[in-house]
């Protein structure tokens, strides 16, 4: 199965234009590869890297997924291939965790805090963007429990993460 | 948005063999009108209409979703493109039913039955198969109570589901 | 520990006055009982259940559970004395049933019917109340389907299910 | 209502002895008060507390409710009069933070970690137990966002929990 690349991050409250544009070019960068994205459907960081994918000569169609917390599809933001509207409320944080191969988390409030922790529960690498502020930062390269380790990985460039993507996907069976 | 078709009915234990082939003939015709799929993401009926839909012609990459009960991957059958492990066990059947723009049921036991009753609390269409055994047939036609109505609509031939579908989404914008 | 009852029916839309009033009584003699109950939390029998038990003399504090489909207390009837929030919308259903050892269906429309096909998948028997129009009344001493059978009791005096629930929990550790 | 505590921390694996000492002495206390106690039903700090409670002379019946992940009772731990199984896996961690009305947290990993987030998210206060490693002690004091504040209190003694939990309940009605 192709890979699917989740993006965690603050919402619109939290996503300020600097890290609206690092989104809009995320997404651009992960489609051109071929990966399917998966957010909470929202707006700030799930937007920006959802518009970036969408709006890229790269967009492929059915590519952009988005897990809502409401019951029903108007609730997602516009530029969303497929919504699976949970009606879980922000337990739907967790099926967004449970359908990425791999996770990027960007800035970050309580919800991604909670979303890395759950990560961390299930055994999935996050690679923790360290340019903005947030729980992305904060917990780069850290060690959430000491039942695990090398989970919470610090990425800067979006072209580190392209490579660390490869390497990633390079020898596994999805 | 591309319109996603629900399938409900049987799983390994209750699905038999013109149930299966009555399912991989119905995926192939979904996919041939460029309609995605959602399943539970199980055997039997799941299996087969997903199945019918990755072997055929018509195929096209991200058409095949299976929603499963399980927070992993591989519990889903061998014929999907795109798996959300919900970690919810048998709650996930609404999450199926959220997703799908319209349903179809297929004979079915209680799972069917709960999903069929879901539907009708979220206010969705269910073409209901009169052909096989099971509460797709009983409650083709039925009201399940008073609140409202022509919810569960008896269908038989594929030809008929197919048509019933252009008609429904003619003027639908999803 | 001390046996849970749950009760299932219609809420405010679909209970009548004949409903709501054995609802009291029924909460009142399964409170002189001993039992516990479990509800929805909302209105019609929930709450008429609910009501009976608290404004009877055999009243004991902690024994009337609301299990609510929204995140808050507040949402619940005013009848209870430990709501749990679950904040899952009608997913709660699964959970009133999880938590009930035995089940009582009263009336009952779709959500009614949801629960009743869970309770079967969950191998739960459900005393299925023959007095008033509805799910319970028609799937009363019926199969669901062929993987198992006499889960789905016809009964219909208050007494008679007491009479049943001293049967079912003699022989039970819990 | 009677007000509902939440007991957070470290299950059997992140639960040393001194921990599991400072549950049963906390139980206990809380019962004391007329409390009732919440927790995820399972070992560690969710055991000790539970069985604080239960073996004190100020336990009374009703008083200790455990949400597990499960969708069967047997799962809970056996100091425990309620048991509600969910069936939703870890994503029960959510329905404990609804059902308290303030939450005590004890060391913990990255599931105590997630249930903290939830908390704030929800406006739930935690206290937050600093003597011993973990979430707790060092997110005491902490702000998980700048969206709220003053949310997790660094508490220590648990005499100091009781005076805390009397101001927090004198003023306000469940």
């Amino acid at each position: 199965m192709r890979p699917i690349i989740g993006i965690i991050g603050g919402g619109k409250e939290l996503c300020n234009k600097d890290i609206y544009e690092y989104g809009l070019e995320l997404g651009h960068s992960l489609l051109a590869q071929g990966y399917r994205i998966v957010t909470g459907g929202k707006g700030g960081i799930m937007e920006a890297v959802s518009r970036g994918g969408m709006d890229s000569e790269s967009y492929f169609e059915g590519s952009i997924i988005a897990i809502v917390p409401e019951d029903n599809k108007k609730s997602a933001n516009d530029f969303c291939d497929i919504v699976i509207p949970t009606g879980l409320g922000i337990n739907r944080n967790i099926v967004v965790v449970n359908t990425a191969d791999i996770l990027i988390a960007i800035g970050g409030g309580a919800g991604t805090l909670s979303e890395i922790a759950f990560a961390w529960q299930k055994n999935k690498t996050v690679l923790c963007v360290d340019e903005f502020e947030g729980w992305a930062k904060q917990l780069a390269n850290q060690n959430i429990d000491n039942r695990k380790s090398n989970l919470l990985i610090r990425v800067n460039e979006i072209d580190d993460i392209i490579d660390i993507l490869k390497d990633f996907f390079q020898n596994r069976t999805l």
